[in-house]
């Protein structure tokens, strides 16, 4: 399935730049530590996306950037290593048209979401409304059996992908969560906006009952705030860069 | 309503710059992140006030500063865009001619006591004594029915400020917290002492039964504290600044 | 009772470092935000105490000590306010001999253990041994009946240090807590881990029945600890200057 | 038992200066404060480990570095002090012939799972599946009665490296923690995803009932992240020099 270097298009600089600065920012807000990628489809050719060689988001440059198919093979700027769980992001992009920037995280608010029975992530406030349609748990056992957690296979890319469905955030059992957007600034306001809610639930939780958004409210508010994320994409490129 | 541009009086530098140095007190302090607003009356004419254009707080310049009257429309220094909840500030200024800033907010303790049921926030110590004559919750469905859960209109800013009533701090459900003071130094030292008893009540409820200020407590607190404004304003204008 | 500036004897320059550094390490570590204030004995004159004027302790320098006598009346270095809680030191200073600085703050994780009914702070590890004698807390309903919870004058200060007896730390219900040391390096010491024991002891009890230390063994490891200080706050001295 | 100087080989310069980008790895990331120490064996004699004089991690540099032989006597680069809980070391060093690394600590979220009684630490994740065999308690009661709760002696090293066993981590009542591994990069890795796991696990339990890792998945995922270290040490440095 893989391509010859030739026939790949050029990545715009303009999109590495935004992909490097997407990197900084999870690792700065703290929704990735040395674990953890973002992903962009390409602009010029919807079988191709863009994505760091093996490395912690933090440190990563835009000669670090590598070129994959949706096979999640290698095309372009080959590297001595990659994510093995890349296939998070190959078999997303094939099974969601519209998506054009998937983020893969360890956040610390959100492992708890993960492995905690009976307990749903549910929107809190209009800022993480874009969760009122649910959060689904992917449970790895169900798709994989006994396995060292990891979705290192496009077996399980896809298995994970049907979990998220048309939804933008999926957590994932023992492991940590996946979300996407229609660009990366979508992707990246989800992602910090995801484990923020996490953490406002917990307290909440433990005050009393909780009145989440109503199902309307939660989108209405979605698609307003969707009008919003250059001024936080501005706010968070400031303290990471 | 809105009147010539010739006709506002020019704002004083200082002004200009302390209402500066509050957004950038506020972002360090996390009372706001990239969202979130403070506002200031006119010293010359009570009926304007000064906020920033549509920009995280962190980012704010004296450049950015625009003049509304107080329906909320831009006069002078216009810009592109303005915040969509700019009525908070505007219908506050209308309904109480004491308050001289306003300060609308996000922060991560806040949420929690809007959205639990059968919870209310009260002083737990001397720092956070204006809370003593009780802090309401807004529910904008009472006002509104479903909403994007933003005071986008007129008439929710009015909504807002009657729950608020002759108080310093309302809770918004599913949303927020709106603080007000008689300078901008008293709005930004109440709204982060407001997050801070907060987080404080939060633990101490955990641990047991609370004793919280009494009411006399509280107003004896309260009008001491009122004379320290200055001290604290300088330790934090040094943290970010 | 006060004493003509020409009497007091001129404070050691090494020791205005000293207590300048411990300032700013208070204000890096959290135990003090804009208030609170470390103050250390005269070396030369017991009967004297040094303290910053009114002023955050992180923007305190050596130009801002003043002399205070036993009364909290200001000697030498004099300024247009001074902490209005001063009686604090002055009259523990009255009472224990062999203090030789005193702390006090309103750490975030000490006011939850001074508000809830019930709970008691206790020892949970060798760090914050010192405590293994008992935390009372001190009630200023009891010393002054309604008040604005602070301890502004000579009468409460010295009710504040009955209630401290001849143990290291005091909680103050709705408002802080007093440390105290043989030196400025130890009350500082004592102060940080009053604190950090304070966060253990919350987490430690949401998890189940928690043993603490036992009597003998905080006493020992109290001793073992007494000669750990310099290493200690040669790691808080970087952190802070 | 302490041999001639000159009979001890000099350490290689690349490894002193691993050793002290652990040291600020551990600070920086509060696995550590003024506390807690990280040696490593001798790569050319299995008889002999290195470790900083008395010091705090954050501090330590490459003349810092002292070579002790396996009964915890300084051999080489002499110093005034030496952390009187080195036994910790050179004991484990002795009974564990593959542990190439000794990480101790009180890190903050270990010392609550270690003082509350029926509470275990399990893996929640693949990043600390490590964990996965178990984690016991060291009581210091049971080894020497009523102590200090310092690990002074070789006596009490060598207990506690018998609770350890053939685990990675040992926690330690009213102390801290002590953690291994086959190399520097793993002991680091090991000791600050051990004071993760406990983090949400903490937040997990508040939750629900948490599905830990089985222990067929948490020895897969052991596999796994042991060839992730590099990616890891990489990001720490970045931050902590």
């Amino acid at each position: 399935m893989s391509r010859a270097e030739a026939d790949i298009p050029a990545p715009d600089p303009a999109l590495l730049e935004e992909l490097v600065v997407a990197n900084r920012i999870l690792a700065q807000q703290q929704v990735v530590d040395a674990f953890g990628h973002i992903s962009v489809r390409h602009p010029r050719d919807s079988g191709l996306y863009l994505m760091a060689r093996h490395l912690a988001p933090g440190l990563v440059t835009a000669e670090d950037i590598v070129i994959f198919d949706l096979d999640s093979n290698p095309l372009r700027n080959l590297a001595p290593r990659y994510y093995s769980e890349r296939y998070i992001h190959g078999e997303i992009y094939k099974l969601r048209p519209e998506v054009h920037s998937v983020v893969h995280c360890h956040a610390r608010p959100l492992i708890p979401f993960g492995a905690a029975k009976g307990v749903q992530l549910q929107p809190i406030y209009h800022m993480s409304a874009f969760l009122g349609r649910g959060v689904p748990v992917f449970e790895i056992r169900e798709a994989g059996g006994m396995t060292d957690m990891l979705v290192r296979t496009a077996e399980l890319g896809r298995e994970l992908g049907m979990t998220l469905g048309e939804l933008p955030v999926v957590l994932m059992r023992g492991h940590g969560a996946t979300m996407v957007g229609g660009s990366i600034k979508e992707a990246v306001y989800r992602a910090i906006y995801t484990a923020e809610n996490a953490v406002l639930q917990m307290e909440a939780m433990r005050l009393g009952d909780v009145e989440f958004l109503a199902r309307e409210e939660a989108e209405l508010a979605t698609a307003y705030m969707g009008t919003t994320f250059e001024r936080a994409w501005a706010h968070w490129k400031r303290l990471a860069t």
